[in-house]
């Protein structure tokens, strides 16, 4: 299990650099550290020194780098489908469509860097991943897919087994697997379907834990930049990624003013000067540290019956709370979240809800 | 139909900016603009000096512009699904589960802002749509999603039709139809899949049109800028993307060095200075004429047997043609793409392949 960080912020403000700068931090300090972009771009590459190939490779003394490419890991993710099909079909027909005909489609990118980094962690060869995202809203839709893609397969799942439709289906189930699949179709097929059950709430339980996934805002003291961090600090709480401090970039001007992150802590950088990267280096926080004291997206009191959810950067106006569904949900910033509760709290009607100290207080 | 434009270009190069320029820019000749942004943070509107929303809001004469958000967009379309299935299930499930439930997953917002955009774009109220998306590799995915979605639906179907299983489960879909819907299903379900079908192709058709769908790039003088600029440009070709210049932003030190971007012109445009819009509107090239003259980026010669793919930016050791599967495949910065080609050529194994003029000149 390793420690992965990210960073968010406008575009232009010096993510990949800061990056760049935290994985070599990591590494001096006798870590083994990944750093993975998703820059298709040679930016990093050069940053680096030497370009980057779609697997690790390594860069200096406990720092490995790579760039995380679409198209490779799509050809890798169809082999594992090619050789699960020939598990469970008598005659599998995917394997007639080759891995190197893939094009990617929106949402893939997301899907398989999610993926690749899961391998990674689960490797156990590094002690650190720095990933590099697009640092915006896209990386957000990446880290709140194991949560959100759970919810639609539970809830579909759950219709689907109520409906006339699924009643009417269920008969025809077993004479078809009998007809063309080698045995036992429902037993085999539950597995897998675990399988991917199990690998979304790992995933979920790693990104809502800030010492194994954790974020940080960059941004420079431009009011643009200032803002498009506040903004995805909101939109983080939303997915469950806790964020732990703000890093001001480039800038021999010193930090914000603390109360527009407050309660995080913001941490001027110098800008990189010809590859001068010790003061970039020198000047970062300590990352474990604030893994231990970033505020948590959500806090749950079951005696208190009381759901706190922490949405800095959003007002009253900017968060709708509904109940349509058998979960309540939470809009703000363009996300939408289904609040799974303990067993304690699930079903029951919501009494009430108010803001305070930039958080959504529910009672049930 | 509209004339779309978009820009792509590295984070903090100014594609927001420039975007707003030139939706004022037509606005002013007269034309209706619609200026649509998927940038989810405030900054968008305080540029342009009002807040925005989800719907189209009139910011001054002939200049209307919105906020294109996905949570609001996935409400819509999911009633679109409902009635869509009302239609043709007799007892339908998906009328259990309610938009507002809904989370966003990665791709949702990129397949949400092109539909949007097609219905924008055939509503006829708008002569231009500025399109201001992540210009980087997730707008390539948005452009590229109609052409490589029809790749998969008739792969698939053509592997799914002549596999053991298809066979097999044919016979089961006629009583399963007359059991649970409300009669003729095959002939029913011919139609929406059709449709789709159409739409595809239609949007297809649309983004292979300079003078529907263009791209410019947009990069400040800066080295990592202008590398991603050109990354970019040739991740655009591999989609079908045209684009049409090079706008260098925020320089007062004139344009590029020609070569870097030939044959596109290049356009120095100053930095926004306190509002001034004036001057950044005056510095922007003639669209329409960047239409006519934009490279094509596949030029199809069918008595000569020869299909020509211009793809600057990319060397010959960074593109792989292959040919595993019915078509033929282009795989070059981690975009894949299957050519669709005429009749007459389809089929035919590739004879050879050269790269002149940068383009790759491949010869059936």
């Amino acid at each position: 299990m390793a420690f992965i960080l990210t960073f968010l912020g406008k575009g232009g403000s010096g993510r990949s650099t800061l990056a760049i700068a935290t994985a070599q931090k990591f590494a001096r300090q006798g870590k083994a550290v990944l750093l993975a972009t998703q820059d298709a771009g040679p930016v990093v590459g050069t940053q680096l020194g030497q370009s980057l190939t779609a697997t690790p490779q390594s860069v200096e003394t406990n720092l490995w780098a790579m760039q995380l490419r679409s198209a490779t890991l799509l050809e890798q993710s169809w082999d594992a489908v090619k050789a699960l099909e020939a598990q469970y079909l008598r005659t599998p027909f995917f394997k007639e469509v080759y891995g190197q005909e893939l094009g990617v489609l929106p949402g893939m990118d997301e899907a398989l860097a999610l993926d690749a980094l899961r391998r990674y962690d689960a490797s156990g060869d590094y002690d650190v991943i720095v990933y590099d995202g697009a640092g915006d809203q896209t990386t957000l839709r990446m880290f709140g897919l194991p949560e959100i893609l759970d919810w639609y397969l539970r809830r579909f799942r759950q219709v689907f087994e109520a409906s006339d439709l699924g009643k009417a289906l269920s008969p025809f189930i077993q004479p078809i697997a009998n007809a063309v699949l080698a045995g036992d179709w429902a037993g085999r097929l539950e597995q897998p379907s675990q399988q991917a059950a199990d690998l979304l709430g790992q995933g979920r339980t790693a990104i809502n834990d800030p010492t194994r996934v954790l974020a940080c805002l960059v941004t420079t003291p431009e009011a643009a930049a200032v803002a498009t961090a506040r903004h995805l600090w909101g939109g983080a709480q939303q997915i469950g990624l806790a964020v732990g401090a703000v890093l001001v970039n480039q800038t021999t001007a010193g930090t914000l003013e603390p109360e527009v992150f407050a309660p995080l802590s913001n941490h001027a950088i110098p800008a990189l000067a010809t590859q001068d990267w010790a003061a970039l280096i020198d000047a970062l926080p300590d990352f474990n540290q604030l893994a231990q004291s970033a505020p948590r997206p959500i806090v749950i009191d079951v005696p208190a019956r009381r759901v706190s959810l922490f949405l800095p950067s959003f007002d009253k106006t900017q968060v709708t709370l509904t109940q349509y569904g058998p979960e309540v949900t939470v809009e703000a910033g363009d996300q939408r979240r289904n609040l799974l509760l303990p067993e304690e709290l699930r079903g029951r009607p919501v009494q009430g809800a108010k803001f305070q100290d930039r958080s959504l207080v529910i009672s049930f």
